[in-house]
C-alpha cells in the first residue's frame, strides 16, 4: 500500500508551538495555525502518524487517485509558469525529495509552480543514525519540512513514504499521482558509503539498480509518455585521456563509423550502479520507447537555494564527514572550525563542479525540455572544472579574507583512482537550453564559509577525516564504535 | 552453512539397481556397487538426503576445509597434465556445474586431472518445471551424475549445492574447496526468461550481479591468487556499425588517443546483467588486484562432449524451447520433429557460434592460462559468425540428406534488434592461446540432428515458438497455462 501522507492534514498546534519557526525573510510571512482536511470520495484508511514532540498528532489520510486529481484542479499561485502552457509538464514526481539535491529540486520545482510529489523512504536519515553522522544544518523531519512550505507560499507539496524497491508501493504512488515527469535522486549516492563492506556495497547496487528498473517498468505500464530524468554521476566516465564527451562518441574504426554510447570506467561500487541504470535505461528507451535524460552531474556544492533560505524549517542539509561529505563542502567546514583541508594524495584529481543553485535549474531544464519518445538523452551537469589543489588553494584565500588560519594537509588517498591525469568533459547541452550557472567565486565561497562558520558548534571533528578505504573493504560488516 | 555434497558416499544399493546405467563405450566400465565413506578429523554434520529412488539412502557429510585437502592428496588418474606443474592452478571451482556448459566443463576440467567443484543452487531444474519445459535429452539428478562420473572415471567431483547470493554459503565453498580458479556460469542466462515480466526481470539482474559482487568478495577476503573465468556474452556488444574488438578499443579523439573499454549495447535484461558484472569485475582487478578473464561467448550449439557422451547418466541438457533453446540447437530440434524452422524477422541478425567442444576447451585454456594479478582480461569466445538465414539454410540442407523435408517460416520477431545489419568481431586471442575449433559442418549438423531425431518423442511442439515479447513484458507476473 502506498503511504501517501498528505501534507494538508489536521494538526492541533498548542499555542506555545510555532509549527514553521521564525521565518527569515524580511516579510515575515503569517503562519496558519491550523491546517484543513483533505476529503476524498475514495474510501480511505486512516494512519496516525504520532507527532515528534509533545501536544501534536497529525492524521494523514491514504488515499486513492481523487486525490492527485483534486489537486491539479487547483488554481496555481505565485507560479512563474504560465497556467495554460499546457504542452509543457505539469506534475512531478521527486523520488529521494528528502535529500540534498532532491530536497532543493522539488522546492524549486513547487516554487515554479509545479505540482510536485515527493517520494522518498527517508533511508539517508536512517543511514546517519546508523554511522553516527549529522548534517552541519540542523534539518527538520519531512513533515515539518512540508507543512512550513505550504506555510509560507500556500503550495502542497504531496509525500508518499516508502521505498521503489517495493513495486506494489511505487506502482500506487503511480496511479494516485500520476506523473508527467519523474525526477530520480532515489539512490544511495556516496562512494564511501558503497566501499564500507560487502554489505553496502551490495546494498547500493541491489537498492539502486533494483529501483530504477522498478521506476521504467511503472512508467511502461502506467504512464508511457511520462519522461524520466534521472541522476546519472560524471563519475561514471572516470579519467580516459581523451575528451569526455556527453553521454556518447562517434568512433572510426578500420574505415568505419559509428556513434556509440561512450566507455565508462567507474571507480566504486556507487559510480558502478549509475553505470548499470545508465545501461537498463537506455536499453527500455530502445525497446519500449521510454523518454529519458540522463544527467551525468558533477560534484555539487552550496547549501541555499532561493527557497531553501526561506526558512530555517527549509534548510537543507550539508554533509562534512568523511563518507557523504564531497569535496568543497567538506573544505569549507574543515576551514571554519580549524581543521586543515585533507587533500587525498597528490591532489591533482579534477572534477566537474556545480553549485547546487545550477542541480536545480538544470533539473528544471530537463522536464521543460523533455526527451523525445524513446530518445535516451545524456547531458553533462556541471559547470566548472577544478583540480582538488585548486579547491584548496580557493578555500585557503577565502578563509584567510574572513581571518581563518586554512592549512593543508596530504592525507593517504582512501580511494583508487589517478591523483594527476588529463580531464576535458563537455558540458554544452544545458547550457544550450538556458542554464546561467552561478560560477565558483570568492563570494560564494564566503558565504558557503560564512554558513560554515555559523554552525561550527555542530562539528563533529572525529567525522573529519576519511573513514573508507577503497583497499581494505571486506566482508565483515563494519560497526562504527560509541566513542 | 555449506552443503557440501559429497560424492564419495555410502550407498547401498539394491541388486537390481543399476547406478550407473548401461555403459555407452565399447569397453564397459564395471561400477562398483559401494562407495567408501570419506571421514573427516573436522567435526561433522549428517545430512541425510532421501534416496531418490526406493531402497536407497546417502548419507552425506558436511566437513570442513580438511576433506579438500585429502582429495588434493589423492593421485590423480588419467590425468593429461603432469602432476608435478605445481605452477598450474589445480583446483577448479565451477559454479553453475550442473547447467548446459558448466556441467560439459566440469566433466572436462575433471577428465583434465583438475580437481573439480560443483557449486549449484539447481535453480535452472527449477526454471523447467516452473515454466513447463524440458530438455530434449533425459537428464540424471547431479547426484547420479557424479556418481556416475566417479564410478566410470574414478575421479571426484565435490558438490556444493547452495545459492551463491548467500554469502555465507559461499564463504564456506571458498574455505572448504580453496579454489586456484573459479569459472563462473553461475548466473540466469536465458534473455527471453529475462524478459517474461518484471519479477524476472529484475530477479535475473539481481541474483546474476549480487552473486557476482559474492564471488569478487569471496576471492578478495579468502583466496586472493584465485582467478576468476567469468562467462560473459558477445551479446553485450550488441551490433555496432565498426568491428567488434575483444573487450578494449583504442580510440583517437580530438588529437588525443586512450585505449578505453569497448563501448556495449546489450539488448535483453540478461544481457545488460553481464554487462553490469563485466563492469563490476573490471573496476576489482583495478581496485583490488584481482585477476580475472572474462569471456564474451557467443551461441553455443551441439549437445556431446568426449566426457557427457560416456554414459547417459551424463548427458548434457538440450533446451530447444522458446525461452531457453538457442538458434542451431532449437533448428535441429525443429527439422527433427517436422516443424518450419522459426527464423524471426528478416533472419539477417549475425552472431558469432561455437561448438559446445570449444567451450570446454576455451575455458580450460582460460584456466591454464591464468590473467595477471590485476588484469582485466576479454576473449571473445566463439569460432565462425553466421546469419540465421544461413543457420537455416544449413540446418535444410543437412535435413535433405537425412531424408527430412525441412520448410522455414519468418515468424514476428519478438525481440527488439536490428534484422539487418554490419557484423564484424574479433576472436584472436583464444585461438593465439591454442584453440582448436570444431567448425560447423555438415557431420556436426548431422550428429546434432540425428541426435535431436533420437529423442523426438520427447518434443513438446507447445515449446517450439516464441512465448515471450521484448515490447509485450509488464509488471504482472507470467503463469503457464496446463493446457
Amino acid at each position: 500500500m502506498a503511504h501517501l501522507m498528505s501534507t494538508s492534514c489536521s494538526i492541533k498546534i498548542s499555542s506555545s508551538y510555532r509549527p514553521c519557526g521564525q521565518p527569515l525573510s524580511q516579510d515575515r510571512t503569517v503562519l496558519p495555525n491550523s491546517f484543513t482536511i483533505k476529503t476524498s470520495k475514495s474510501p480511505f484508511k486512516r494512519l496516525v502518524s504520532k507527532g515528534h514532540r509533545a501536544g501534536r498528532s497529525c492524521v494523514v489520510l491514504a488515499t486513492a487517485a481523487s486525490v492527485s486529481k483534486e489537486v491539479s484542479a487547483n488554481p496555481r499561485s505565485g507560479s512563474d509558469r504560465s497556467p495554460n502552457d499546457s504542452s509543457k509538464p505539469q506534475r512531478v514526481m521527486v523520488i529521494g525529495g528528502d535529500g540534498y539535491c532532491g530536497w532543493a529540486t522539488a522546492l524549486h520545482l513547487s516554487n515554479k509552480g509545479y505540482e510536485v510529489a515527493i517520494v522518498d523512504s527517508l533511508v539517508r536519515r536512517l543511514f546517519d543514525h546508523q554511522l553516527g553522522l549529522d548534517s552541519l544544518t540542523p534539518i527538520s523531519s519531512i513533515h515539518n519540512r512540508l507543512r512550513c512550505w505550504k506555510a509560507i507560499t500556500g503550495k502542497t507539496i504531496e509525500l508518499y513514504i516508502g521505498d521503489i524497491c517495493d513495486f506494489e508501493f511505487l506502482s500506487e504512488t503511480f496511479n494516485s499521482f500520476e506523473p508527467d515527469a519523474v525526477v530520480h535522486f532515489g539512490e544511495q549516492r556516496s562512494a564511501p558509503y558503497s566501499m564500507i563492506d560487502r554489505s553496502r556495497a551490495v546494498f547500493t547496487q541491489k537498492n539502486n539498480v533494483i529501483g530504477t528498473l522498478n521506476v521504467l517498468f511503472a512508467i511502461k505500464e502506467f504512464r508511457e509518455e511520462c519522461h524520466l530524468v534521472k541522476l546519472g554521476t560524471m563519475g561514471e566516465y572516470g579519467t580516459p585521456n581523451i575528451d569526455i564527451e556527453e553521454g556518447y562518441i562517434t568512433i572510426s574504426h578500420n574505415g568505419r563509423t559509428d556513434t556509440l554510447p561512450y566507455p565508462k570506467q567507474a571507480s566504486s561500487f556507487y559510480h558502478l550502479s549509475k553505470v548499470h541504470d545508465s545501461n537498463n535505461i537506455a536499453f527500455t528507451c530502445k525497446a519500449w520507447g521510454i523518454r529519458a535524460t540522463d544527467l551525468n552531474q558533477g560534484v555539487v556544492y552550496g547549501v541555499k537555494t532561493d527557497e531553501t533560505s526561506m526558512h530555517e524549517q527549509l534548510y537543507n542539509r550539508l554533509d562534512y564527514d568523511g563518507v557523504f561529505g564531497t569535496a568543497l563542502n567538506r573544505f569549507c567546514v574543515q576551514a571554519a572550525v580549524g581543521h586543515p583541508l585533507t587533500v587525498y594524495g597528490k591532489g591533482g584529481q579534477t572534477r566537474g563542479y556545480l553549485d547546487i543553485r545550477d542541480t536545480v535549474q538544470c533539473v528544471e531544464l530537463a522536464i521543460a525540455n523533455p526527451a523525445k519518445p524513446g530518445e535516451f538523452r545524456v547531458f553533462n551537469q556541471f559547470t566548472e572544472q577544478f583540480s582538488v589543489n585548486e579547491l584548496a588553494a580557493l578555500v585557503t584565500k577565502a578563509g584567510q579574507k574572513l581571518g581563518l588560519d586554512v592549512q593543508t594537509i596530504s592525507v593517504p588517498n582512501p580511494r583508487v583512482e589517478a591523483e594527476e591525469h588529463y580531464y576535458n568533459a563537455k558540458n554544452t547541452k544545458l547550457i544550450e537550453l538556458g542554464l546561467k550557472p552561478h560560477l565558483l567565486s570568492d563570494s560564494l565561497l564566503d558565504s558557503l564559509l560564512n554558513f560554515a562558520i555559523e554552525f561550527k558548534d555542530r562539528i563533529d571533528t572525529k567525522q573529519i577525516m576519511p573513514s573508507v578505504s577503497w583497499k581494505k573493504i571486506g566482508v565483515k560488516p563494519q560497526t562504527v564504535p560509541a566513542n
